[in-house]
Formats: structure tokens, C-alpha cells, sequence
């Protein structure tokens, strides 16, 4: 290891003690009769003081001509000092530049300049430099780690399905085609039919953290083509038993974020409060009467999906976090289970933050014959979903889940804009790099 | 949820309790005078007990009529009975068939008929209902677990790169290609390129555990074209550095594994030992000279790759986890570091379990114009590496990284000689579906 410390472990206490800290140059002040040299590294910032009587003639050299944002290595004593950032700086013995950064840098790294978003992501490895940028993916860190902690104390068992499938999971157009070998395959859009098959095979309770890939020609604020999407599935249960495993998640990931990350909630200037349980349920029908009563959405009707207008206008009507259930079966996927005593309903729901959907699932149909009816009744072909089909011909027992993509939660946890500030490098119709 | 009781939450001492019960009928043996079903759930049997006697008729009738792999919910009073499974036995006062199974089932649960691989796989969903084969996909889960746990206990941060990608990580010829909207993209063959420009952006210490794809056609027992690699990246380290935490990752995952698999392990008949560290450390010459030693590997020479047969040579002749270290430089991908004093060595290493290759890694270049000759000496245009390339001009310092597939780490764990036991979907050229 090159360094000893990270700049956050050095205290006031260490004073005396020889320390060797690696990083970039932050900031260089040439004062004259004294140089500061600021190094950062992934936990924050420490100061190198060069006064230029005590330190060696090539200290003060090497430390004019090194580019900001190079990478250094520089050992030497700490020394308390209540000024500098964190009660100490460092009186250098060493300077080592490892690596010599040009400049123009493609992206001012303090922030203090402004880009677009286009020119941050084709520099992402200099944008996340600026510390708001990298609390981001600090976050997304720790909510992945927080849902996969608490699934799992659930009794959820982590699988991996293939993303190079066969056939459409809904058998929708939005795919990506493969040429795979002699033949076509298609990117998966979403773990679907493989996590209901795993109810078939007894694994009871089931969850996956992966990628899911949509070819749909959006080009919004939200959709992205490449996300990563959480996937649960549970047998025995109800879709009502669900929606409360979705809402403790959420729950969850907002409490393990809040007390990991308040460092980066500071940098990113968010308080973030963790919601309360259980969110609120309204129906289809209630979400329809809102909507209806604001102009944008004067038009709609029963049995209408919820377009953007009306998603908004609900959600500013609520303000948190809400589940709409009971949709219209038709507008569902075959999989959902209707009502018994009211079939035009079914056992599906949505969770909504007020700006967006989040995740969705449902009650799923079970039974054999009429899953296959329920894909006829789509126009779709059963024979090309016999594969999945058969899972439900020897012990399929009840079960329910749902869908989340990561993407959004961070948006809706960090009042993010862009989808795209929750992804290192993302995918859309025109950004296939870096 | 329709249980109230795992069948292994039931003990002797719920004599007189009332439960509910939920899963497959594993067994169901007519006496006459009285009738034993075994249900089966995720977490073992449970042992139902009908004395025509004493039972409903409508019971004894539904009892006769199911099926074997039938889903049912069982509910009734907890009987201490000490010839039964765990002790006990449920009396029944209701018994719903929520899911009936066709007969004969596509694959024997009991594993008395034996079934080949193929077969298999086209059922895994009847498959999986074999607790030998559930125990490997509970060792899978808890292996990923366990790596999870140790990086991020390291201070590594999870990352996710995109799996949808414009070029070849190494310019290789082995890849998928997709139709992206109006043009081409290509499935990611490792996270190599990414993981590294992260330090350029000072996360300092990443880790990836997500699918790659490889359009190699290869039909062997432990190659597949889509699988899950572990890959970590780490800054201001050497190659060194990095294999000891690699070695780390393997032992924790076996004892990790031993500790909270061990009724699996019991199922599997393996006894785990948990492998000491350092593991051995063989140069490649030496590795050559065990090859040269054996019959069919006399025709190697200094700059070959291993092929299988030197492989298993040196594999037999340490027997146990070791590294390969010091590889020819020319058979390394050029992000590989040379020795300064030897270039035509460089700084790689190969972590072999004595059957196969598990994990390769090694310290990179980090020098923009050294990169970029290393480029252009594999004869590859440096302009189609240009995004990759320039996180090496603003301050690049020394890193180091490997990656390990998921699937050849449960293979050596398990003592798997196909490495589709791993998989529950595998991907080969013959194999797309389910």
C-alpha cells in the first residue's frame, strides 16, 4: 500500500508522527515564503505546508511545477495546526508524482464551473471527483447493500437468471435482438417468467440485483434503456403481503442511507427523513377521480394506463408515497391475477413516489389453464411461452412479487432530476459511451 | 401467508399446537388403515398422519385422490410421535390442494431414476425440488454473500457498469454482437475497462459482481458464454497487494460457506475445509518446468499459454489452490504492467485450482503513453480505446484488480465436474432456453 493513511484517519493527536498520504492535488496557493499544497483522496482533504526555509530546496521545486488534479504520494511529520481543514497539516519529507495530470482538465473538478450534463458524463471519471457527484454512487453503494441486507435476514435467497434469453418476457417489441452464434437471442427486459419459475421449483422466496435491458425509444428525464432492476418473488403469499415487504425495503433503504451516509447527505445538501409505514393505498379508481379533476387530464377514461400528466397531478395530490392498486386487467400483464368476484379488476399494484412509478407487482395467476387463456386472450403465442408454461403443470404454488429499478429509488431518495445523475455510465437512444 | 409453520419450525414440544402448513406432497403412502402424506417445503418434510378412524371422510377421500408434487396447505394439531421425520406428526382437520400436478412429472424428484444433464436443465424448475440440487444454489447464494460482505468490510464500494458497450474490452473477437436502435453495440465481455477508469475518479476501491458474456464456442464442462464475475479494482496497491485479497475472498467464502451451509454441505456428502492462506505462489517457469515433466506437455515452450494438459500437470502435482505469478508479457492483455527490469515478464497472476483456472488479475499500467504503445503493439487501433484512454491523462495513480467467475469458485468448493450444476439457467452455444 503506498499510503499509511487516508486523510480522514491522520487527528491533531498524531502530531509528530510520520505519515505517507496518496492522492490528487486539489489545490496548490503559492504564497511566497510558503506553499499549501491540498491532497484529496476518497475520504476528504489534507494540507501539505511547504515553508520555504524549512523544507528541502526540491520539495519547493517539484511542488511549482506539479499540474493540479496530478497523483501524488508525499510522506512526512503531522503537525497539529487549528487553521488547516481538519487540525493538522503535514510538513513534507517526500514528494513522489506518480502521475502528471494535462491540463486543460476536460472538466473543472471544483465545481465552480458549470457543464452540461452531456460533457460531465463523457468525462465521468473527472466528474466524480467533485464530492457531490461521488456521494451519489456512496449512496448507491449502501441502499444496494441495505436491500440485499434485509431481504436476505427475510429468508430471501439471491438468484441470477440470464440476461441472453430466447423469447420476449411479455412478448412486447421493446428488445434488444443478439446475434448469438448461428442464431437470434434477445437481452432480457426483465427477470419475470424465470422468478415465477423458481416458485415452481420450491425455492419459497427468491430475490435478484441485476441488469435489465429495454429498447423502447423514450427519450425522458426517467427512462433509461439500461437499469438495474431489484426483483422479489415469494410463494404462499398475497400481493397485500408484498406491497408490505416493498414498503419495509423502501423503509429500510432510507433509515440504513440515513445513518451510513450522512456525510454525503451533507455534501449533497438533503435531509433525508425516512418514511413512514405503511404508505398509503388509493385505487385505480380514486387515482382516476383525482386526475379527472385537474384540465390536463379531463379526457381520460376507465381503463387508461396513468400517462405523465396524470401521474403528476395525483402524486402532487398525495405528496408521499403511495401504492395505487385494483387496476384494470386489461392494462396489466397476463401474469396479474384478477379479482375473483370482479374480474375487469386484478391484483395489481404500483408504487409511486409523487414525481414517478417505482416499482410494481402483483398476485400472480397460478393456475395452469388459465395463464394459458390469459396469453391467448393478449394475442400472444403459447407455444412460445412453453417453456414457462410448464412450470405451472406440476405444483405451482400462489405467489406474488415485484419489480424496482435501483435508478429510481436514488432519484426519489435524493430528489434527483435526471435519471442519469444515479448511473456511472448510462444508456439512452444517443450515449452508447464511454 | 398461507403458512403459519415452516415444517422445520415445528418441534415435539408443539404437541397439541395448531399449524398450517404449505408445500409439495412429497410422499404419500396408503396403509389401509391409515395414511401418511410427507409435505415438503424450502426448509425440509413434515410428516401428516390420517387414521381412517379417527379422520374426516372428506379428508381421507381428498388424501387419495392428490397426486404426488401437488401443492397443498395442511392444517391440524401437532402430534409428538417419535417415529416420524423430526418428531412429530400433524393430525389434519382441513386439507386445500391449491395447485394439483400432472402425471408423470417430467424428471423423478426422489433421484432414484437418474436423469441426464439435459434433461434436467429443460426441468430445473422439478429439478431444483431435489434438495442436492437446492443445496447448490443455497452454497451459491451464500457465497455471494459472503464475498459481499468481506470486499465491502474493506472498504470496497459497489459499482455497476454498463453490460451494453460500443467496443471490446481487449479487442477480441469473442463477442456478442446486439442491434442498438440504428446501430451496433456489444454485450460486455468483463467490466476491465470500467472498473478501471474509476481510478482515475478516486473510488479508490470497487467491486462489480454482475454477468459477462463471452461468444467463445467452446462446448467443454467448464467454459459457458454467460456468467457471474467478481471483479475488484483498488488504487495505490500493488498486484501483490490484491492476490492477498483475493486469497482472503476464496478462504472467507469457505468458511462462511462451512459456517451457515453446513445442512447443505451434509446434503452434498462434502466435508469443506476451509484452505489456509498464502496460498503457494509457483513463477510461470516453474509452472512450465512441472509441464515439461509429463509426457503430453514436452512440446511446450517458454511464451505458450497453459493449455489443459499443463494445467492439469502442475494442478496434480500442487494439489491444492495456488498462484501462477510472473506470466510472459506477450500473452497478457496489454493493460498488464511489465517489470521494469524485465518487461518480457509482467505483473500478472493466474489463481488455479488444481483442475482449472479460477481468477486472473495483475498490477496495470498506468502511464497514458505506455498504455498506449502497449495498445498499439497488439496491433489494436488506439482511437477505438480513445474514452478508456483518457482517464489516463488527468491523474491516473497505480492500480491493481482481478476477476473470478462465480460459477468455477462453486465448482472447486463443491467438487463440481460440470460447471452447469452452478447455473440455474446455463447459456451455451447448443443451450438458450428455458
Amino acid at each position: 500500500m503506498l499510503r499509511t493513511h487516508y486523510s480522514s484517519e491522520i487527528t491533531p493527536d498524531d502530531d509528530g508522527k510520520n505519515v505517507t498520504v496518496a492522492g490528487w492535488i486539489h489545490e496548490i496557493r503559492d504564497l511566497g515564503g510558503i506553499t499549501f499544497i491540498v491532497i484529496r483522496d476518497r475520504r476528504g482533504l489534507a494540507q501539505v505546508t511547504l515553508p520555504k526555509k524549512k523544507v528541502d530546496k526540491k520539495l519547493s521545486e517539484i511542488s511549482r511545477s506539479i499540474s493540479r488534479e496530478s497523483v501524488v504520494v508525499v510522506s512526512g511529520a503531522v503537525k497539529r495546526e487549528e487553521k488547516a481543514p481538519n487540525g493538522y497539516e503535514i510538513i513534507p519529507n517526500e514528494i513522489r508524482v506518480l502521475s502528471g495530470a494535462e491540463s486543460p482538465l476536460p472538466l473543472d473538478v471544483t465545481g465552480k464551473v458549470g457543464a452540461d450534463l452531456d460533457t460531465r458524463l463523457d468525462a465521468r471519471f473527472v466528474d466524480l471527483r467533485r464530492p457531490e457527484i461521488r456521494a451519489i454512487f456512496k449512496v448507491r453503494h449502501h441502499t444496494l447493500s441495505a436491500i440485499r441486507i434485509f431481504l436476505e435476514s427475510n429468508g430471501f435467497i439471491e438468484i441470477n437468471t440470464p440476461k441472453v434469453v430466447a423469447t420476449a418476457t411479455e412478448g412486447g417489441t421493446a428488445l434488444f435482438p443478439i446475434t448469438y452464434f448461428e442464431g437470434e437471442a434477445f437481452l432480457s427486459q426483465s427477470p419475470q417468467l424465470y422468478k415465477q419459475m423458481m416458485m415452481a421449483a420450491g425455492l419459497d422466496r427468491v430475490y435478484e440485483i441485476g441488469p435489465i435491458f429495454r429498447a423502447e425509444e423514450h427519450d425522458t428525464r426517467k427512462h433509461l434503456n439500461e437499469v438495474i432492476s431489484i426483483d422479489i418473488e415469494a410463494s404462499f403469499v398475497t400481493h397485500e403481503e408484498v406491497m408490505s415487504i416493498l414498503e419495509e425495503v423502501v423503509k429500510h433503504a432510507h433509515g440504513h442511507v440515513s445513518k451510513h451516509c450522512a456525510h454525503e447527505l451533507d455534501v449533497l445538501g438533503i435531509s433525508l427523513s425516512v418514511p413512514k409505514t405503511p404508505f398509503r393505498r388509493i385505487s385505480y379508481d380514486e387515482a382516476m377521480d383525482i386526475a379527472r379533476g385537474h384540465d390536463e387530464c379531463k379526457g381520460v377514461e376507465w381503463g387508461d394506463d396513468l400517462d405523465t400528466a396524470a401521474e403528476k397531478a395525483v402524486g402532487e395530490s398525495i405528496g408521499e408515497y403511495y401504492f395505487i392498486v385494483d387496476w384494470p386487467t386489461d392494462i396489466k400483464p397476463y401474469y396479474v391475477e384478477p379479482y375473483e368476484d370482479r374480474p375487469e379488476v386484478c391484483k395489481a399494484f404500483d408504487l409511486m413516489d409523487p414525481r414517478m412509478e417505482m416499482a410494481s407487482g402483483a398476485q400472480r395467476v397460478h393456475s395452469y389453464d388459465f395463464l394459458r387463456k390469459r396469453i391467448e386472450s393478449k394475442g400472444l403465442d403459447a407455444e412460445g411461452f412453453k417453456c414457462y408454461l410448464d412450470a405451472f403443470r406440476y405444483g405451482m404454488p400462489p405467489h406474488a412479487g415485484w419489480g424496482m429499478g435501483v435508478e429510481r429509488l436514488l432519484m426519489s431518495m435524493l430528489g434527483l432530476a435526471n435519471i442519469r445523475e444515479t448511473v456511472l455510465f448510462p444508456r439512452d437512444r444517443r450515449r452508447l459511451s464511454p
